[in-house]
C-alpha cells in the first residue's frame, strides 16, 4: 500500500488557478464594476486567535507563493465557465466584467514580518482587483501553517493525522445519514471552507466525498475551481465588504446619507442579479438596521437571508418576526446559516421553531480542517480602508467587530445598535 | 524509460463526453432548435473507402462504445463552458438551447452487419439530437479500426508506429516554421480532425503540442472538448447537412421554393449568430448556386467562405471574381481551405494569387491520423432522409456527390449546375 498522502512538493505552489477562491469573489466584482469603479482599497489579515504566524510560516516561502498567484491569469476554458453561469440566471456576469476578468493581474501584497513574531499581510488596489486576494490569501497561509504543523513528522505520523481526518468526515457524514433516515429529510448543507482549509486537496477530496456520499443534503461548494472541476453548484453571495466599504466612503456625509447607501446595496444587489442570488446578509451592522435597510421589497421577493454571527436561534426568531411583520410567510422563506456550526450543532438550530422557516447550513472549518492537530485558525481578511476611510463591521456578535472604535460608536448609533437588541451590543 | 504509448484497456470508453465532438455539432443544434423543431432525420455511415469494415471491427466491441455514449448527458461544467462561449458574440446560446442540450440523451443507433463484410450504421431521431452523433460515431469506429491494425503487434512494433507519427508531426511542425521564417509569415491553421482521428489521445497530444510549438500559426480546434481541456479556441460553423435536410424538406415544392430555402439558411444563421461565425459553406449544391443564395450580403457582410470539395486555385478564382462582382474588396475577406490537405499542398495553394484574399487552412487526417499503417479511412456520416424526404449533397466534386441518383439531377438542374463550370459538375 501506498502512503495515503503525498505531502506538497516545496515546488509546487499551492493556488494555481484564479479560480481556486470562494464564487462570491465574482459576484462581487461584477458588481462593482457595474456601480462603483474607481475605490480604491486595502484589505488586511486579521489574526483572530493569537498565534505568531511569523514564528510558523517562513517568509520566503509565503512570499514564493503570493507571487506566484500574481504571475496567474484567468484562462479562457475558466472564462467560458463563469460566463456560462446559469444557475442564478443565464445573463449574470455582463462583457464588460467578462473582458476585464481576462486581463486581470492581482495587485502587489504588502508583507511584513514584526519583532513579535506576527506578521502585517496588506494588499491595496482597485476595490474589485484587491478583494481576490482575500480566499487565497487565507488558504495559503493556512496551508503554510497546516504544513508546518506536519513538518517534523514521519510518514506514519502524517499519515495517521490525515486518516483521522478522514474519519472524522466519514462520521460526519454518517451522522448526517443516520439523522436523514430518523425524519430530518429535509437538511441541505454547502461546504463553504475555502478560507479555512488545511490544504487545497483536502478540500477537493471532501467536496468529491460528500457529492458521492449525500447527493440528497450536500448543494454545492463556495471554491469555484472545485466547482468546476467536479460539476458541482458553485454557491455564493457576497461579503460584509460591500457595505463596510460603500458606508466608509459615505462616512462625511449625515447620519441618514450613511443608511442609504446601506439601502442602496440591496437595491442594487438586487438589480444586477435579481432572485437568483437574493440571500441578503444584513449583519454587518447589526441585523436590526440591516433588515430594517433591506425592507419590504427584501422580505417579500428575496429568496432569503444568511445568519453569520450571534445567537442563531435568536436571528431565528428575527428573520420570522420580520416577514411576519411584512405580511409573508416565513416558510417559503430561506435562512442559511453559516456562522462556524459543527454538525450536532446546526441539528438543533435545525429543531428550533423547525417548519416555520426553511433552512440550509453552510460550513467551513468543521468540513475542511478538522484534525487532531491544532490547524484551525480564526483568520479573516478585511477592508481596512477604502479611499483612505476607515471600514467597519459590527455584527450581532462583539468578538467579530472590527475597526475604529470611534467610526465603530458613531456606526451603533447611526445603526441603531441600542434598545431592544442592547444585550447583542456590548461592543 | 516507459513504453511512449499505453494501449486502451479493453474496459475504457473511446467517447466519455458528450463535449468531443467538433463544436458545429452545437451551433447547429442551437439554430435547428430555433428555426427548424420538429424534423425527423436519419443519419448514415457512408464509407467511401471500400475496406470492409465488418471484418476489422467487432460488432459487440462497438455497439459497446455506442451504447456507452447513450448513457453520457452533458455534465454541468460543460454547459457553463458552452453557455459562456464568448469569442463569437457573448450571447451565442440562448437559455432553451442550454436547458434541452443539458437534458439530451443520444437517440439509438441502428447497427446491421452484412454479409459482404460491410457495416450498416443508422441514427435516426430528432434532427437536432441524431446529428450529434457523426462526429462521436466516425472517431468510434476509426479508433477500433486503427486499433484492430495494431492488434498482433509486439509492443516495440505499436510504439514504433507511435514514434513514427510523432516524427512526421515533428517534420510538419518544422517545415511550418521553415516556411514562416522564409517570409510566409501570415500562415494561419486550424485542426479539424476529430472525425478522422486515429485515437482520442493522440488528438489531444497533436493540439497540445501544436499549441505549444506554434502559437502564432495555430488557431484552435473544431473539438471542443480538447478546447475545454486545453484552453483553446473552438473552432467550426455549420456544415452540409443544414441546406440537404431542408432542402429535401422542399422538394415537393417548386424550383424556386427549393432556391429560397438554401438563401433562407444564410439569413438565419447571421441573424442568429452574426459576423461571429459568418463564415459560409456555400458548395452543398456547388458553389455557384451556393454564393448566389449567399448574394450581396454574404459578400459585403460575412467574414468569409470555406472551400471543401473541387480545386481550391479554381475556387480562390471564383471567391475573389464572387467578392469583386460585388464591389468588395477580397482581402477583407477570408477563405479558409478545409477539404482534405495536407501542408505542402496548401502552401501551393497559399502561394496561389497570394496577397488577393485573406487565406487560412483546416487541417483533418493530415493531423490526426497520419501513421505508417493504412489507418485513415473516408468515412463520413451525412443525412440520409429527413421526414422520410432523400437527402442530396452535390459539391464541387462528383466523387463527394451523395443521394439518389434523380433527386441529384433534379437539383442540379434547380442549382443551375451547368454552363460555365460543366467540368465540375459531371455526376
Amino acid at each position: 500500500m501506498s502512503t495515503i498522502w503525498t505531502p506538497r512538493k516545496p515546488s509546487e505552489p499551492i493556488v494555481t488557478s484564479l479560480l481556486d477562491v470562494d464564487f462570491y469573489t465574482f459576484t462581487m466584482q461584477a458588481f462593482i464594476r457595474y456601480f462603483h469603479l474607481g475605490i480604491r482599497a486595502t484589505f488586511g489579515l486579521l489574526n483572530r486567535t493569537k498565534v505568531p504566524l511569523g514564528r510558523h510560516i517562513r517568509q520566503g516561502e509565503l512570499r514564493e507563493h503570493l507571487d506566484y498567484v500574481r504571475t496567474l491569469r484567468v484562462q479562457r476554458s475558466e472564462l467560458h465557465y463563469l460566463a456560462g453561469t446559469y444557475e442564478y440566471g443565464r445573463r449574470m456576469f455582463d462583457d464588460d466584467y467578462i473582458a476585464w476578468l481576462g486581463k486581470l493581474q492581482l495587485p502587489e501584497y504588502n508583507l511584513v514580518y514584526l519583532d513579535d513574531g506576527h506578521i502585517r499581510l496588506e494588499f491595496e488596489g482597485d476595490w474589485e482587483a484587491a478583494l481576490h486576494w482575500e480566499t487565497i490569501g487565507l488558504p495559503i497561509v493556512t496551508q503554510l501553517y497546516f504544513e508546518n504543523l506536519l513538518r517534523g513528522m514521519t510518514r506514519l505520523e502524517r499519515d495517521a493525522v490525515i486518516a483521522e481526518g478522514i474519519r472524522r468526515l466519514h462520521e460526519k457524514v454518517e451522522m448526517i445519514k443516520r439523522e436523514v433516515a430518523g425524519g430530518r429529510d429535509k437538511f441541505t448543507f454547502a461546504e463553504f471552507g475555502t478560507r479555512r482549509r488545511a490544504f487545497r486537496d483536502w478540500q477537493y477530496y471532501v467536496d468529491e466525498t460528500l457529492a458521492e456520499s449525500l447527493p440528497q443534503q450536500y448543494l454545492g461548494t463556495s471554491n469555484t475551481l472545485n466547482a468546476m472541476l467536479l460539476g458541482h453548484l458553485p454557491m455564493g453571495t457576497n461579503a460584509h465588504q460591500l457595505q463596510m466599504v460603500l458606508v466608509a466612503l459615505a462616512s462625511l456625509g449625515s447620519d441618514e446619507d450613511v443608511r442609504e447607501v446601506s439601502r442602496r446595496v440591496y437595491q442594487d444587489w438586487w438589480k444586477m442579479f435579481g432572485y437568483g442570488l437574493s440571500i441578503a446578509l444584513p449583519d454587518t451592522f447589526g441585523s436590526k438596521s440591516g433588515l430594517e435597510d433591506l425592507g419590504e421589497q427584501g422580505a417579500r421577493e428575496w429568496k432569503g437571508t444568511r445568519q453569520d454571527s450571534g445567537s442563531p436561534e435568536r436571528d431565528t426568531d428575527r428573520k420570522i418576526a420580520w416577514y411576519e411583520s411584512h405580511g409573508v410567510d416565513p416558510r417559503g422563506k430561506l435562512l442559511l446559516y453559516s456562522d462556524g456550526l459543527d454538525f450536532p450543532r446546526a441539528f438543533q438550530v435545525d429543531d428550533y421553531r423547525r417548519g416555520e422557516i426553511g433552512k440550509s447550513f453552510a460550513f467551513g472549518t468543521n468540513l475542511t480542517n478538522d484534525f487532531p492537530v491544532p490547524s484551525a485558525l480564526s483568520l479573516v481578511i478585511k477592508p481596512l480602508r477604502a479611499n483612505g476611510f476607515g471600514c467597519v463591521k459590527i455584527s450581532d456578535n462583539p468578538a467579530k467587530a472590527q475597526g475604529d472604535p470611534a467610526l465603530i460608536a458613531r456606526y451603533k448609533r447611526v445603526f441603531a445598535c441600542e434598545g431592544g437588541e442592547r444585550e447583542e451590543c456590548r461592543y
